[in-house]
C-alpha cells in the first residue's frame, strides 16, 4: 500500500495512519480546548490521556456530559479481544477507563469477546481464548479498577444474557450493511457476520437489567468505531439511547509499525516480560535518531517518528513540561537515542514491577470482578 | 411458477413438491423395503409413518442402526420453530419421534429454536416466539413422551449451552457456503446468517455432554435437510459423527396446497381449535370430488389430490387394508365427498378431544421437561 494510505477496520490497521483523516472518514468529532475545559470543570483536571490527545475523536461525548450534568449518570463499557497476553498499549484505554470510573463514579461493563478472538484466528481454540480472557482481567485488575463498579464477562459465558440482545441487533442488521461496514467477503466465516451482534449487546445491558434508559459511553480504540456505529443505528429502534463515543489512537509498536501487535513479540512489551526482556526490547527499539553520534549532534533527532519518544509521550513522561523539553533536547541534537532508552527502560521496568506485583494479587480477586451467566 | 416446479427451503415451500425429485436434488437415500424389515426386525412392527411413506428419505439410517445392532445406542434430536401454535402437520414427525423414542430406548433433545422464527418474521417479538415455544411444548408433551428421556428447551434460555457449541459450527462455515445452502441474499439479516450454527449445535450436545461420541438420529421435514447437510459436513472436522437424518414430506394443506401453512388458519387445523372449528374446516377443505353427485357417481373422485384423503392416509386411518379400500371406493364413485368429511371429522375430533385433554394435563408437567441454562 503507497505509504500515504492506510486502512483501519476491527481486525486490521495498516499503514501510517492519518487520525485527521481518519476522523473525517468515520465522521467523527475531534476533541476540542472546549471539551478539554468541561473535563477540567466537571472532574478537576484533564487527564494525560486527553491532554496528550491519546483520546483524540468522539460521538455525542457532549450530549452525555449534557445528561451527567443533569444527573443522569452513565454507564461505561468497553472491552478487549483476548486472543493473546496483555502489553502496554492495551493498557492505555483501561488507564483512560479507570480515570472516567473515578472521576464520574461510573459502573464498567468490560466484555472478554472471546468468541470473536475464536471466530476470527484459525489457530485459536475456544479454549486458548477463554484462558487468555482470563489472563487479561488480571491486568485490568491491576489498574486498580473499583470491583463495587466493575463487572467483567466472558461472551461465551454470559450468552445466556448477551445472546438474546444481540438478536434484537442482529434482526435489524442486513447482511450488505455488515459487509458495508466491516468489508466482509464470500469466505467470511458465518460466526464473524453475526459477531457485531454480540458486541454491540452490552451497550444495552445496563438499560435492560436497570429497566429504564441509561446513558453508556465507550472508550475504545478507533478501530472499534464500525461496531458501534451498528450499535447507534439499531439503538433507537430498541427504544434506546444511543451509546457516546470517546476514542483512542494506537499505541506505537517499538518496531515503528502504526499499531503494537500482539502477534510479533518484538514490538510490544507485554505485562509479563521480565525486566531484561524488557530492557531487550526497549534497546532495539525503532527511534528518530541519527546513523551517527556526530549526525544526531549535527541534525538533531526526529522525534515525532520515534518509538521510544512515543512511548513515554503517551503514557510514561506525565510531567507537560519535561515530555516538551524531552522533544526539543532530541530536535537540537542535544540528546542521544542511547540516553532516552535507558530512560525509558528505567520508567517501564518501575511500572512492571509495580503492574506484575498488582496482577498476582488480582489472582485472588478476580471472582469479585467477573459475572456469568448461572451465578447471582 | 410453472406448476411442474417447486422450490424447498427451511423457510419456504412452494410449488407441487415432487419427493422423488427432491430426493434426487437434495442427494438423499430412498427408504426402501430393506430398511423397512430392518425396522420390523429390530423393533417388531414398522409404524404406519414408514408403511405410508410419510418418512420416505433418509441419510446414513443404515449405518446408526448398525450402530445401535452393534450395542452402541443412538440419541433423538428434533425440533421446532415456534411461529404459531401447533397444527396437526406439526405433529405427524413427533408422533413417528415418540414411535423411535420407545422402539430404540432414545433419549431426545428437543429444540425449539425461538431465536430464528424471532429474527425470521418480522412481526414477531422475543416474547412472542418464545410464548409459542411454551406453548408448543404443551403439544409435544401431550403425544406421551418419556419425561426420563425428553429435554425440551429454547435456544434463547439454553444460549450459555449451545452458543459455544455454535461457534465451533459458524468458524468452519462460510458466508459463501451458507449462501449457497440456504439462498440468503444482501438483504438477510446477519442473524439468520448465523441461525444455522444454533440448529447444528444439539447434534452435538449428547457428544460433548457426556465426553464420548454419541450417533444421532434427527427426524425432521425434508425442508430442514439443508441445515443438516451443514451440520454433517462440519461433523468431522469437529471429531464428531455425522447425524443421521430421516425425512418426512409435508403434511398437506386443507386447501390443497403443498405445506400446511401455520399463517394461513384455515389450511390447517389446531390443537387448540374447537370441534365446530375442525369440523368447519374440514367442511370446506379442498377435495379431489366432482362438480355434481351424478358425475362423482359416473367418473369417480380423484383421493391422490384430495386433502381429506391424504389426512386419513397420513395421520387418521390406522388400518391399510381400510385406508385402501377408501381409496379404490372413491376411485369407482362409491363415495360421496360429504361422507368422507364427516368420517374426518369424526376421527378428528375424537382425536382433539383426547389430545386437549392430555395438553391440558400437560402444563402441570412442563417443568419435568424443559431444560435452561443456570439450573441443574
Amino acid at each position: 500500500m503507497p505509504s500515504d494510505e492506510f486502512l483501519v477496520t476491527p481486525w486490521e490497521v495498516e499503514g501510517n495512519v492519518d487520525y485527521n483523516k481518519l476522523t473525517a472518514l468515520f465522521g467523527t468529532q475531534p476533541i476540542d480546548d472546549a471539551i478539554l475545559a468541561r473535563f477540567k470543570r466537571l472532574t478537576g483536571s484533564i487527564p494525560l490521556m486527553l491532554r496528550r490527545q491519546v483520546f483524540f475523536s468522539h460521538r455525542d461525548l457532549n450530549w452525555i456530559l449534557d445528561r451527567y450534568e443533569a444527573g443522569e449518570k452513565f454507564v461505561l463499557y468497553t472491552g478487549r479481544g483476548p486472543s493473546g497476553h496483555t502489553h502496554l498499549g492495551h493498557l492505555m484505554p483501561w488507564i483512560f477507563t479507570k480515570y472516567l470510573q473515578d472521576a464520574f463514579h461510573a459502573d464498567l461493563y468490560f466484555q472478554m469477546t472471546d468468541d470473536e478472538k475464536f471466530l476470527q484466528k484459525d489457530e485459536l481454540s475456544a479454549s486458548a481464548t477463554r484462558g487468555f480472557s482470563y489472563d487479561n482481567a488480571l491486568d485490568l485488575i491491576a489498574l486498580g479498577f473499583d470491583p463495587e463498579k466493575t463487572r467483567i464477562f466472558l461472551d461465551t459465558e454470559y450468552a445466556r444474557t448477551l445472546y438474546p440482545i444481540a438478536l434484537e441487533v442482529a434482526k435489524r442488521v442486513t447482511f450488505s450493511a455488515a459487509r458495508a461496514v466491516f468489508g466482509f467477503d464470500s469466505s467470511t466465516n458465518i460466526g464473524m457476520v453475526f459477531f457485531t451482534s454480540m458486541q454491540s449487546a452490552p451497550a444495552f445491558l445496563p438499560a435492560i437489567l436497570s429497566g429504564r434508559n441509561v446513558p453508556v459511553l465507550i472508550p475504545c480504540a478507533i478501530d472499534q468505531d464500525p461496531h458501534f456505529r451498528i450499535t447507534r443505528d439499531v439503538a433507537p429502534k430498541m427504544g434506546y439511547y444511543k451509546p457516546a463515543l470517546i476514542h483512542s489512537r494506537f499505541f506505537p509498536s517499538l518496531l515503528g509499525l502504526d499499531k503494537m501487535s500482539a502477534s510479533i513479540p518484538e514490538t510490544s512489551i507485554f505485562t509479563t516480560d521480565s525486566p531484561e526482556e524488557a530492557r531487550t526490547k526497549i534497546a532495539n527499539a525503532f527511534t528518530g535518531g541519527r546513523t551517527t553520534a556526530q549526525e544526531q549532534r549535527d541534525l538533531g533527532g526526529v522525534p515525532d517518528i520515534c518509538a521510544v519518544y512515543q512511548y513515554s509521550f503517551y503514557l510514561f513522561e506525565q510531567d507537560d513540561k519535561r515530555a516538551v523539553e524531552l522533544r526539543e533536547e532530541c530536535l537540537r541534537g542535544a540528546r542521544a537515542c542511547g540516553e532516552c532508552k535507558n530512560e525509558l527502560a528505567d520508567k517501564v521496568v518501575q511500572f512492571l514491577k509495580h503492574h506484575q506485583a498488582a496482577r498476582e494479587q488480582a489472582q485472588d480477586r478476580i471472582e469479585d470482578f467477573i459475572i456469568r451467566d448461572c451465578q447471582e
